[in-house]
């Protein structure tokens, strides 16, 4: 195994990349240049500037990528991994790229498998995290549940460290659209949190079950007065992740995400007597690769 | 009481205006010209030329107007009745207009109250299709449970004619934010619809009870292959009606809506072992305003 390589996160729409020597991590990068910003799919000529600097130190220095640069819109599309999936099956699809200045490179795949409600279901990224969760905060009973919140957050349980089923929950972009494009949002100002009006969403979400119901009490809560337009968006914020943390069965949980989110989500469990443990994103994250690239070295992880 | 008058309902896209003689409708107009096309709150002047050739025939006809005519945007606001709300309540809360051209006008008010789930809902417009369905199709049970599809259906429960309780579902406005605005619908081409994607969707809305996550799955069965993209918005639509039908506690209800509307959504409860029985929404709607038409005469309804 070489001791320095790269690793890199890369999304719709953010990048980040970490220089590595072995499992430990030397320097970061985080840049706005996600898939959505790529100029007619130069991912190379994008990459190359962007860890240049750690090009010039250690040349064809190893680069392992994960996240939507595995897409069809990414650089190479590789196939998701079927559930059951954990680091040894993540190592063994992922794809192998050429990159012009000679670094060997590759995809790790995203996984895909039925949710709990034998729907099909998909994530491409979030499998690191979960990964490297499981490998930081090895369960005392092998099995945890895991919140990854977002635009599509992902509810997953992890056994003996493999990911063993997932759901995704369109809460933030639900929350998006019908503030931006719904009669929700019209009228709405820009507003800081307003926490009395997410915890009341919480509790409606739990009262209200079916939310296409729910979500109109944004709008009827307003013509009564007891909301004022300013406080509509964290109203709505709670009524999704009210509506979302409903589905959660267990009284314990993890919660992997940016620490607004994780504060909004732990806020949102505390009602509903479930206890959210955060996890650092970051570190998750570079655990996760770290695993995969020793196994992908033949080092047991 | 007049023999001739107009009933007309005036809603955000829409106006329809009948012609009545007491109970008898003799003539009937709709325009595009809904709440959302009057220049600068113009509305006496957008109205009459509308029923101009009626005013010809008899000057200063008496005006009974329902719909968002009376809401904040409109003409004038008029306050929610209260539930349980019957022809008597609605005909006691209409408010009084001057045209310029002296016809007596008024606006028949909106209805509010708390749902089923305890949260305020409010209609304005389809208080009058329920009054006039109760009228046209009293229950041998004195109960009966209604379905008014659209942008933001109704549900709601009649008693002895009384509109006792409602609930709002926002399937309609859901269905076409999530289409034109998130991942969901990129890339969906107008396309016909397609039964058997629109069936698929009814059948994952009961498996899957969490509408944010269902709705993922229009975006993962693409992804497998099993829905091409131009059967995406069928299902989409399958989904949504599913989820909503899926608050129907009861076997039997009326839907009072288009055409097209009506068909999907008695298909959907057919799956879902629920008939529903079919009323003509315009005849509602006249039965309706000759009601309230007829109570503010001192006239039995």
């Amino acid at each position: 195994m070489k001791k320095h390589w790269i690793a890199i996160d890369w999304g719709t729409s953010n990048f980040r990349a970490f220089l590595m020597k072995e499992h430990e991590c030397l320097d970061q990068i985080s840049a706005p240049c996600g898939l959505l910003h790529v100029p007619d799919r130069q991912f190379a000529a994008t990459l190359k500037p962007l860890i240049g600097n750690w090009l010039d130190e250690f040349p064809q220095l190893p680069v392992l990528m994960a996240g939507m640069v595995g897409s069809q819109q990414g650089w190479q599309e590789v196939p998701y991994v079927a559930l059951p999936a954990g680091c040894q099956q993540l190592a063994k699809y992922t794809a192998v790229l050429e990159t012009p200045w000679g670094s060997p490179c590759r995809i790790v795949a995203g996984v895909s498998g039925n949710n709990e409600f034998g729907l099909p279901d998909v994530m491409r990224g979030e499998e690191i995290q979960l990964i490297g969760l499981a490998a930081r905060h090895p369960a005392p009973q092998n099995s945890q549940y895991v919140i990854l919140p977002g635009t599509h957050s992902k509810h997953a349980e992890l056994h003996n460290g493999e990911i063993r089923q997932f759901s995704t929950f369109m809460t933030g972009e639900i929350y998006s659209v019908m503030l931006s494009h719904s009669l929700l949002g019209r009228d709405v100002p820009p507003a800081p949190e307003d926490e009395p009006a997410f915890a009341l969403g919480v509790t409606h979400a739990q009262r209200a079950p079916h939310l296409s119901n729910a979500l109109f009490s944004a709008r009827t809560l307003r013509l009564n007065g007891v909301l004022a337009p300013d406080q509509v968006a964290s109203y709505l914020s709670g009524l999704l992740i009210g509506a979302e943390l409903h589905a959660v069965a267990h009284k314990q949980a993890w919660i992997v995400g940016s620490p607004a989110l994780t504060e909004r989500y732990t806020r949102a469990a505390k009602q509903l007597g479930i206890t959210l443990n955060s996890a650092d994103g970051n570190a998750c994250f570079i655990q996760g690769m770290t695993q995969i690239y020793q196994c992908l070295n033949g080092e047991s992880a």
